[in-house]
């Protein structure tokens, strides 16, 4: 992503949110600013970028990572300070230097947080075929954190019907989703949430069996084993610190556990250290982390799945729609004190 | 596992090691006593049991868990304040009311800490039927620590020749012989150890690329640097604690980690924390606890694996082997220290 001023040809202003520093602690509004650039909307002679139209943003809890400067090699690199802020998004190609995008297309993938993007890395953009949904789903349910718990659940944690299934965090992007893939597979499901609301979201919209606030409870162990007297099987782990804690003292024997995020640690100089381990050993606990990059083959067949149960109604999907680039800062530093009622989009422009 | 004095029948000595109460805190000689019990030979009527005269007893890490009270369902069950301990030995059986059993077989299993045992849970004894090799290696090679070694890393790391291993503990029972799995399937290898005798033992006895003295190492992430440049593929896991964090950091994207054991926790009233488990994410790390029993039925087959190696000398095994039931409490204790050299057996009695 570059920003040029080009005078004399089609310059127009490109608001940005421009990430100031790297950040140690809990992300403040702050550490992020909005400013007013400018953009030529056409590409130089000879590029085999793309130039686009950004409709939506997706925050997403990885992202804090990105704002910490990462020493050596790493799965994700660190924003550049003073650059915009990078994430997944949902964009109209406005111009194109390359064969596979052409003017008018819309995309999903790694784009910038400001109005018109320059996308050079045009590894991992899909084109959008399918209209006929929400286009904000594709920074949601079928984008990156709907592939994340389609694989996280079906690929990682082998479920079987009847299985105890508990999921941390789960109303927000992925966590809504894996509820939903457990309950149509048969599987008992309990999720936790950070307030009344999302209980209800989870208990009413979402099909979940059970559901509880973390908040209120100050023994989680004492909150599973009422939730899950007989142990849990597969746990989708999308918070770590604490609640993994918990989780482990109340697996099953042979149980599985599918390592998505560690959202309450992002936030942390130093992570909180995991002490129940040795459950690890005595109840024969399967765990594995996964990064939803390395199953973007199977994207096709993902979108052959979920459009339909979309369509059907089959599963549901609850966004939270911040409008406009000013929000954008808002709407992130918000993810990690757990502000946003379902999947938090950034709505940048309505075409 | 009982005693019990019975007048004008043959009743000898039964020297015992007693544990005496719930440990707390590190395991101290005196956290046992010996005692001199008295124990009838023969089995009363109708009794489907055996009466064995031990012959070695093993030292396992694994006991120090069995010290501490276990609330509620556990793997094991805690030791009985007042009794003799339990653990695996190799006996010579006086008396049987088992048609599996009958008297002058030679068995490994679950016996007690003392000179003869009653052994009414029969289940998980094994009939010995290879004499070629020393008796003692029951205990270790051909009992539990080898079954553990074998898959540990066989079944649970899905090892692949040229593959970079890391073992720790790796002079003990069971990381000796993983060293040399990994080296006849054409892995590069390096033990970490607690002295300068253990690190030469992986190196020259045992084929180790290399090996390093752990207790020298201020900072564990930069020795595994020095040894694993490129990352490490496979960690066979039997210590835990701050070596469980630098591996997870010096971890190959889809390592694997075969979780046998946490000894460097045992002592521990309150386990350490491990706080790199983002790593789990990041390089797609693939976790797993095991527990030997799960695995008894390939007994067998890992006898007919083994017997040839032995016998070919294509493994080496060391053994520390103390003299004397008397010695049994120093030389468990000792375990958690790092004294013994090679997999810790005591003798109780030569034939």
């Amino acid at each position: 992503m570059a920003t040029s001023v080009v005078v004399g040809e089609e310059v127009i202003r490109n608001k940005q949110v421009i990430f100031k520093d790297y950040v140690s602690g809990f992300l403040k509004e702050s550490d992020m600013q909005v400013i007013n650039g400018t953009l030529k909307l056409k590409l130089p002679e000879g590029s085999n970028g793309i130039v686009v139209k950004n409709l939506y943003l997706s925050c997403d809890p990885y992202m804090r990572n990105r704002m910490t400067r990462v020493e050596g090699p790493n799965l994700f690199s660190s924003f550049t300070p003073g650059s915009p802020l990078t994430g997944f998004g949902v964009a109209r190609v406005l111009d194109s230097g390359h064969p596979n995008f052409k003017k008018g297309d819309l995309i999903w993938g790694t784009t910038g947080w400001e109005e018109y993007s320059v996308i050079t890395e045009l590894e991992g953009l899909f084109k959008i075929q399918h209209t006929d949904v929400p286009l904000s789903y594709y920074t949601g349910i079928l984008g990156m954190p709907g592939l994340s718990a389609y694989v996280g659940f079906y690929e990682v944690c082998s479920p079987k019907k009847g299985e105890y299934v508990f999921i941390s965090a789960a109303s927000g992007a992925v966590g809504q989703l894996v509820g939903q893939f457990a309950k149509l597979m048969g599987c008992y499901v309990v999720g936790s949430a950070g307030s009344k609301e999302k209980v209800d979201l989870l208990k009413r919209k979402f099909g979940f069996d059970d559901a509880f606030n973390y908040k209120e409870e100050n023994d989680l162990d004492a909150a599973l084993k009422r939730y899950f007297p007989e142990g849990i099987d597969i746990y989708f782990e999308n918070v770590g610190g604490k609640m993994l804690d918990a989780v482990l003292l109340n697996m099953k024997d042979h149980g599985r556990i599918s390592v998505c995020g560690l959202v309450s640690q992002y936030n942390l100089d130093q992570p909180e250290g995991v002490q129940n381990l040795m459950c690890l050993i005595y109840k024969r606990i399967h765990m594995k982390g996964f990064v939803v990059f390395d199953y973007y083959n199977i994207y096709p067949k993902f979108l052959d799945v979920m459009l339909p149960y979309i369509r059907e109604g089959k599963i549901m999907y609850v966004e939270d729609i911040a409008e406009g680039l000013e929000s954008g800062p808002a709407a992130l530093v918000g993810l990690y004190s757990g502000r946003n009622v379902g999947k938090q989009v950034v709505l940048i422009a309505r075409e």
